[in-house]
C-alpha cells in the first residue's frame, strides 16, 4: 500500500500520528516561508504543510509540484491554527517530512473543480479528468449505491438475477436494433437486445418465478437529447401475480431507495391515476405532481359568445397559475411565443388575471361578460392574484400536450419544480393500442405481449382501439422511471393480438415463434416491469441530463469522443465477416 | 397473487390451514380411488390429493391433468400417513377442494427430471423446459448468490461498481473482436469489449481508487469446448497498491465466497508458487493441487546407461502414482495410448513398479541396474505398491505439458479429483513475454499494460525474454479462476514495452493513444485482476462445463438454437448500415 490513510479520514484525534498519504495535487499556495498543498483522492482533501525554515530542500521540491501531480508523502498529523469547518479534515494538516513524486502531470486542459472552466466537448474528450471532479464522481457513487440497494431489496424478495445473452436475434418490432455480423455464420447477424423482454418471459415459462437483471440495452435511434445508444435497465418479471402484486412490490422497492439513498421516508401509498385522467388533467402520461395546476376544460363555459377561435375549437382548456397575476405584458408575450414555437405548435394564448377586487380581466374581454368570466374563475377556483392561461385547438390530444408544456414552463418559472421534492405516481389503465399515422395501423402502446384487461377482452373483436391494458408506469416528478404490464400467457390470445397488430401468422411465427412455442408448454400467468436506471439516478442526483451519471457516455452522433469510436475496420476483418462497405 | 404459499414451504405445523397453491404438474398417480398430483414450483414440490369418494367430479378433472400443466388449487393442509423424509414438504399433503387449469401444456419433448431423457441438442432447443429441471436451475441460483456475495464483499471494501460501455473501439491486440456497424457513422464500426481493461485503467487515472464490475465480455474465437462467445468477468482494479495488497484483498474475497457459498472456512493463507516452479513441478501454470504427484526430473539419474531414448532426450521426468502398482499391463497400455494421442503427442511411456520386497520392476530393466532404479525410487520417495510413470522428450516445456496431462489422468483414475475438495493457489512471477512461433515475435503473456518486476526492468534492454512480470493468477483445482497484474503507470516505460512487443510508435498511438495520453495527466500506481464468473460458478457447482451455469448458452458454432440466432437481416437494414454481404 502506498498510503496508511486516505485523504478523507484524518481527524483531530489523529494528531501526532505519523502517516503516509498519496493522491493528486489539487492546489499549492505559498505564504511567507510556508508552502501549503491540498492533496486530493476519492475520499477527500488533506492539507499538507512544508516549512522553508525546517527543511528548505523539501519545501523547494513542494514548490515545483504542478496541478494533478501524483505524490506520496510521509509526515505528522498536526492541529491547524486556522481550522476549516467546511472540510471533514479541516481541523488538521500534515507536517511533511518526505515527498515522492509518483507521477508528473501535464497541465490539465480544464480545472478539476466543481465549477470547471471546461466546456462539454473538452470534458468528454478528457472524460478521465472530468471524472476526477467531485460533482461528477458523486453521481457515479450514487449510481453504485442505487444499483446495490436495488439488488439488496430484490434479493430479499426472492428474486434471482439471471444474465440473459447480449448476442440475440433481431426483432424488427420496436426501435432499430444494433446488429453484429457473425464470422462463424457468414452473412448472418446477431442483434443486441433492446430489452430482455422475450428472454425474461421465457424465464417465467422456465419456472424462475422471480427474475431481475440490471442490464445494458441498446437502441439504434437518432439521438435526441437525453438518449444514449446504450442504456441500463432494472429489468424484472414475476409469475403467478396480478397487477396489484407487482405494484405493491415495486412501490416497496421505490420506497426502499428513497429511504436508503435520499433518506426520505414515504409512508403513504403512491397515488394512482388512469392514463385517461392523466391525459385529461395534465396532458401527459407522466404528469409532474410536485405541483397541482390541473387542467380545466372550458368548452361549456366559453363557447357560443362569438369568439370564433373558441367557438370553432374542439378543445378549450386552461391552467391557473397561483399568484402569477403580476406577470407583465412582456412576460405574457414571452409565454405566447413559447407556446407558438414549432416544437409546441399552439396558435395563440389567451390569459385572464384575477384582480384585487375579484373581477377577472382577460385578453378576450370584448367577447365575454364579467358573469361568464366569473363562472370561469369558479371553474379554476381561482383567487385574487392568480393568472389563468388558456389554449384551444381542433385536436384535443394535441392541444392537451401543448397545455402540458405550458404548465411545466409556468411551474419552472414559478419555482415549483424543486429538485429536492419528490412526487411519485402510478399511471394505470393504459390503452392497449395507439394509432400510428405513419404506419397506418394500430401499434402496441407498450409491446405486443401486454395483456388486455380481462373485462375489455370482448372489445378486441368490436373496438380494439378502446381496449385498456393491464399496464402501469411509475412516474416521479414527471419522469417515467419505469413501466410494465401483465403479459399474455395464453397463446391463442397472443395470436389474436398479433393479428390486430397486423402480423400475418407467418410473420408472427418468424419473429416470435420461439416465444409462442414456449407458451404451449405451460406458461404461468406473469408480468413485470423495467426501470431506466440512468434516468432514476439522474433524478436522485438532481441532474438535467442522464449523461453525467454515465461514466463514459456517447455524444449525439453516437460517438465516444474519448475513445474515438466507432472507427474503421481493417480489410482483413471485413473479409472474415464476408462484408463490403457500400457507403452512399 | 395466485397463491397463498409456494410449493416448498408448507410443513406439519401448517396442518389444518386452508391454502392456495399454484405451479406445474410434475406427475400424477392413481391409487385405488385416490389421485395424487405432485405440484412443482421453484421452491419445491407439494403433494395434492383428490379423493374419488369425496368429490368424483374434481377427481375426474385431476385425472385429465397432463405433465407440465399449470394449475391453481385450493385445499386444506393434511398430515400424511406415509411421510416422505426426502422432501421438506414430505410430512404433509393438500386435500384439494378446488382446481383450476391456468394453462395446459403439450407433452414436453423430454422429462423434467434431474436425470432427463433429453439429449444436449434437444435441451438447448427447449432451454426454457431444461431450466425447469432442479439441477439446472440450482446452478443459476448459485450464480445469483455468488454474484451477490461478490458485490457485498467488494462494496464493503470500498469498491464502486462502474458500468463501462459495451460499444467501444476495436483493439486488434488479443483475440478477435465482435464488431457493430454504425448507422450514424456509416462505414465505421464499434467493437464489443474483450474486457474493460483500458477503461478500468482510465477509471484509475480518474481517481476512482477502487473499481469493480460484473460485466459481459466478448471474444469472436473459434469455440473450443467450454468457451462461449460472450462470458462474464468479475473485473477489478485498485490504485496506490502493490501486488501484495491485491493478493490479500482478493484472497479475502475468495475466502468470503467459500464461506458464504460452500460453507468452507479457509483460515490459512493460500499457497503461492512461481510460474517457473509450477511449470517445473506440474507442467502447467494452473496446477491442480488437490493431490501431490509432483514431477521428478530424472536426467541425472537415468542418462548414460545406453537407453538411447533417454540418452538423447532433453528432458526426462516422471510422476509417482501412490498405490497404483496393481495396474495391469492392459491399463498401462491404455495409459500409453493416452499419452500418444495426437492432442498430447508423447512418443511413449516408461513405467516402473515398486514391488512388495522394495525392488523396482520397470519396462526398461535391461538398461538399468537395480541400483540405478533404487536411486530413482528414492528420488520419488516411492514406496511398495507405487507406480512410477516416466516421459521424455527433446523439448522440455512440451514434455512437461504431456506429463501434466498424464498426471491429471492418473489422478482422475485414482479418484483424487474430488469435486467437493478445493485446493487454492496463487501462481506468481509470470514471464512478461512468451515467444510466438506464429508471429515470430515476443507477445505479452498477460497484456501489454502489465508491469515488469522493478528488479527486472534493466533486463528489458538486454534480455527481455527473461523479464518477470508483477502478474498473478488465482488457481483453484487446476482451474484458472482469475488473474491480473500491476499495471504500468509510467508512459515512458509503457512506450518501451510497446516497442519490445513490435508496435511502431504510430501503431501504438493509433491503438492506445487515448490511454497513453491519459497517463500523461497524473496516472496513479495501480493494478487489478479479473475473474471468470462462469468458470468459478461451474467449479462451485461441480460442473464439467460452464454451459449449465449460463441461462441461455450458445453452441460450438456460436448459435443460440432456441432463438435461432444469428439470422438474416432485411435488405433495408443492410442498406441503412451501408453494408453488402459478399459471402465466399
Amino acid at each position: 500500500m502506498y498510503r496508511s490513510y486516505t485523504c478523507g479520514e484524518l481527524r483531530l484525534t489523529d494528531a501526532g500520528k505519523n502517516v503516509t498519504l498519496a493522491g493528486w495535487v489539487q492546489r499549492t499556495r505559498k505564504m511567507g516561508g510556508m508552502t501549503f498543498v491540498d492533496l486530493r483522492d476519492r475520499y477527500g482533501i488533506t492539507q499538507l504543510v512544508f516549512d522553508e525554515n525546517t527543511n528548505a530542500e523539501l519545501c523547494e521540491q513542494a514548490n515545483k509540484l504542478g496541478r494533478e501531480f501524483v505524490i506520496q508523502i510521509k509526515g505528522t498529523v498536526n492541529e491547524r491554527y486556522s481550522k476549516n469547518a467546511n472540510m471533514p479534515t479541516g481541523d488538521i494538516e500534515i507536517i511533511v517530512s518526505e515527498l515522492k513524486v509518483l507521477n508528473a502531470s501535464l497541465v490539465p486542459p480544464f480545472t478539476i473543480e466543481d465549477n470547471t472552466d471546461g466546456g462539454d466537448d473538452l470534458r468528454m474528450k478528457y472524460r478521465y479528468l472530468d471524472l476526477r471532479r467531485q460533482c461528477v464522481r458523486q453521481n457515479l457513487e450514487l449510481r453504485h449505491k442505487m444499483a446495490f440497494e436495488v439488488r439488496s431489496y430484490l434479493d430479499k424478495q426472492g428474486f434471482l438475477e439471471v444474465e440473459t445473452p447480449v448476442l440475440i436475434g433481431s426483432t424488427p418490432e420496436g426501435a432499430r436494433d444494433f446488429v453484429v455480423p457473425s464470422r462463424m455464420n457468414q452473412g448472418q447477424f446477431y442483434a443486441l437486445p433492446q430489452s430482455p423482454q422475450t428472454l425474461k418471459q421465457l424465464l417465467m415459462v422456465a419456472g424462475f418465478d422471480r427474475y431481475f437483471q440490471i442490464v445494458k440495452c441498446f437502441r439504434d435511434e437518432d439521438l435526441r437529447a437525453d438518449r444514449q445508444p446504450e442504456f441500463t435497465q432494472i429489468d424484472c418479471e414475476m409469475s403467478f401475480v396480478e397487477q396489484e402484486d407487482i405494484i405493491t412490490l415495486f412501490e416497496g422497492m421505490a420506497k426502499h431507495l428513497f429511504k436508503t439513498i435520499r433518506n426520505i421516508e414515504i409512508k403513504e401509498a403512491f397515488p394512482r391515476m388512469t392514463w385517461h385522467d392523466a391525459m385529461k388533467y395534465y396532458g401527459s402520461d407522466k404528469p409532474d405532481l410536485r405541483f397541482e395546476m390541473k387542467f380545466v376544460e372550458l368548452m361549456d363555459i366559453l363557447k357560443g359568445y362569438g369568439f370564433s377561435v373558441f367557438d370553432g375549437a374542439e378543445y378549450i382548456g386552461g391552467i391557473c397559475a397561483k399568484g402569477a397575476a403580476s406577470y407583465t405584458r412582456k412576460q405574457i408575450d414571452q409565454l405566447t411565443d413559447f407556446v407558438k414555437r414549432p416544437q409546441i405548435g399552439a396558435k395563440g394564448l389567451v390569459y385572464a388575471r384575477v384582480e384585487a377586487d375579484g373581477t377577472v380581466k382577460s385578453s378576450v374581454d370584448k367577447f365575454y361578460s364579467q358573469e361568464v368570466l366569473q363562472k370561469m374563475k369558479e371553474a379554476f377556483a381561482a383567487e385574487t392574484g392568480d393568472l389563468i392561461l388558456i389554449l384551444c385547438g381542433d385536436d384535443t390530444m394535441k392541444t392537451r400536450k401543448q397545455l402540458c408544456e405550458l404548465r411545466l414552463e409556468m411551474a419552472q418559472q414559478l419555482g415549483l419544480r424543486d429538485k429536492n421534492k419528490f412526487a411519485c405516481l402510478w399511471v394505470v389503465d393504459f390503452p392497449m393500442y395507439e394509432w400510428s399515422e405513419e404506419e397506418g395501423r394500430l401499434m402496441a402502446m407498450h409491446h405486443p405481449f401486454t395483456s388486455p384487461k380481462p373485462e375489455d377482452v370482448p372489445l378486441l373483436d368490436t373496438d380494439p382501439a378502446s381496449v385498456r391494458a393491464n399496464a402501469y408506469d411509475m412516474v416521479i416528478n414527471g419522469v417515467e422511471v419505469g413501466g410494465g404490464s401483465i403479459r399474455i400467457h395464453d397463446s391463442e390470445l397472443q395470436a389474436k393480438i398479433f393479428k390486430i397488430l397486423g402480423f400475418t401468422p407467418e410473420k408472427a411465427e418468424e419473429q416470435f415463434g420461439f416465444l409462442m412455442n414456449a407458451f404451449q408448454y405451460g406458461a404461468p400467468p406473469h408480468g413485470g416491469l423495467a426501470y431506466g436506471l440512468d434516468r432514476w439516478v439522474s433524478l436522485f442526483a438532481g441532474l438535467d441530463s442522464i449523461r453525467d451519471c454515465i461514466a463514459f457516455p456517447k455524444n449525439n452522433s453516437g460517438r465516444d469522443v474519448m475513445l474515438d469510436a466507432p472507427g474503421n475496420l481493417a480489410q482483413e476483418q471485413l473479409d472474415e465477416l464476408g462484408l463490403k462497405i457500400v457507403v452512399k
